[in-house]
């Protein structure tokens, strides 16, 4: 038995998100149904270096793992991404490692997708129009899942950092996208939010009735995009109740009494299990994630089945046949 | 900037003993010294599979990272070691991952430097005999670290499988190792006790004064080798002293009442330190290990920085140069 080693450019052979979209879909379903093992993350808190490491284990559909992924925001000025992750996939029957990987495109394939199965349920089928505050890596998955379900005639885009603005238009050319002030933005039929801010910048007052937004840029204490108001007027589904009151969009609300645990709506899983309704009228819908370990575990899995399918990756071992005896 | 992957055999080249004691020595005093940062482990537990998986992350030294560590007993009738391991070994200034290794060696090893440590600083210095309760691979790795600082006259080992002892004797041949009784082995100045047993197998009327006795094997809830009354007459230190009380050797005697934190003398890291005495007289010792991250994360920077000097493993790109953009 022999371990897989999967760079990053075996990786970005494999990941397309429609195939991360179905894996984080089933994700959901499994958490909806009970049938998932997902202890809480364990944090590694490193402040003199301005960083941290998180360790993400979970048990999803016969397949056992673990992300250990680290966020530091100093780093692209060191030219290194901000959030770097492993992943190590193991047979959840013996432990053994079936396969070490790079997570850290699939960490920004599954957290787009994650915004693309929320929209698929809870946005306005007939949504026209997508509109994308903050113009990084996670607008380019958001985009890249939620136009798998919707046929946009118009994408807008606001960012406070320009370059990352004409970065989208330069790599996603032939595609009607706009660049207009954060108000127009927020007017679309989906709204997807991918900010590191930390006070709401998205005003009650500039929402629609109708409208679907993804909230994904909040994913730790003290972070924030929205105006506490949307949450109070809208249907709040999170990926999971834990997490997203910890660290999701609404950890500042609930700190500061402007919303309840029990203003939560349901989970994503309970609207893909069909235990709870998604959109009924013209409501405002709001996703709230924080990412889960079995969306990563569920996304390895896909990417492990496809590589031993196609034969791709390094292998190696990791039983020794040395014996400890003195030398 | 590349990650190293270490396999089982390029670990079966760097691992030695000493440099592990080493690497240990000075994680336990950094334990002491309250520099090191170390969570508690966090448990995902497969009870269906009868397995687990445990994440333990730490940062000492200026080293971070992660082991991985899974616990199945029923592996040996399957071909494979209870105990498997990987260790992911980051930089803490951004997270980026230095190197992959395989650590199922490197797990026996760090515990068996534990117990040598331990030795070190607690046994009689002048110990001439060595007595081994259990003779699977923590024996021997107790063999070899507490060898590093005593000369014994006489080795005497005691195991319910017979096919354990007759491989320590042919492995480790030339040595004055010989089968006896339980009662014969506890008798010895140092006595290793490495059985998973769940029910006490060293009586306290066999320990004599100015033993010091390492108790390995019991390193989860319901795990005990010895009797409580030993501990109750003996000077107790632990690794760590959240871990000892949940799942090492003292779990047990503390859930009955018949032992009590405020038993405990001391942690290692204070003997190492200095800031507390080890022997003193002709006293019983034990050491309460359960094997501490930080011992991981030593031993995985001992050996990268070994790896890296010596040119040993594989390296591999974990940055994907390919950009997020639609197909």
């Amino acid at each position: 038995m022999r371990t897989r080693l999967l760079t990053a450019s075996d990786i970005a052979k494999i990941i397309r998100m429609e195939d991360v979209l179905e894996a984080v879909e089933v994700a959901f379903h499994e958490h909806g149904m009970g049938r998932a093992i997902m202890p809480p993350k364990l944090y590694l808190n490193l402040s003199r270096f301005n960083g941290d490491f998180r360790a993400m284990p979970a048990y999803i559909q016969s397949s056992a793992g673990l992300k250990w992924v680290s966020v530091y925001p100093d780093n692209p000025k060191k030219g290194l991404p901000t959030v770097l992750a492993m992943v190590i996939y193991s047979d959840p029957e013996t432990g053994f490692p079936l396969a070490i990987m790079d997570a850290t495109e699939l960490t920004n394939y599954r957290t787009g997708a994650a915004g693309g199965v929320a929209a698929k349920y809870l946005a306005d089928p007939n949504s026209k129009t997508l509109g994308l505050i903050g113009a990084g890596v996670q607008a380019r998955t958001q985009f890249l899942a939620v136009t798998n379900y919707f046929d946009f005639s118009k994408i807008l885009i606001w960012s406070p950092v320009e370059e990352e603005i004409e970065g989208i238009k330069a790599d996603f050319k032939d595609l009607p996208i706009e660049k207009v002030t954060i108000e127009e933005v927020a007017g679309c039929n989906i709204v997807c939010t991918t900010t590191p801010v930390r006070g709401f910048i998205v005003k009650r007052e500039w929402i629609k009735p109708g409208t679907h937004i993804n909230a994904i840029g909040a994913d730790a204490a003290g972070k924030q995009e929205l105006d506490p108001r949307i949450l109070k007027d809208a249907k709040v589904v999170v990926d999971d109740i834990t997490q997203a009151k910890h660290s999701g969009e609404i950890n500042i609300a609930i700190k500061r009494g402007l919303f309840a645990e029990s203003d939560i709506y349901s989970t994503l899983g309970e609207i893909v299990t069909g235990a709870k309704r998604g959109r009924t009228s013209n409501e405002i819908t709001v996703f709230d994630s924080t990412g889960l370990a079995i969306q990563d575990i569920a996304t390895a899995r896909m990417i492990f089945e496809t590589a031993r399918r196609e034969g791709i990756g390094h292998e190696f071992d990791v039983i020794a046949q040395h014996k400890i005896r003195p030398r």
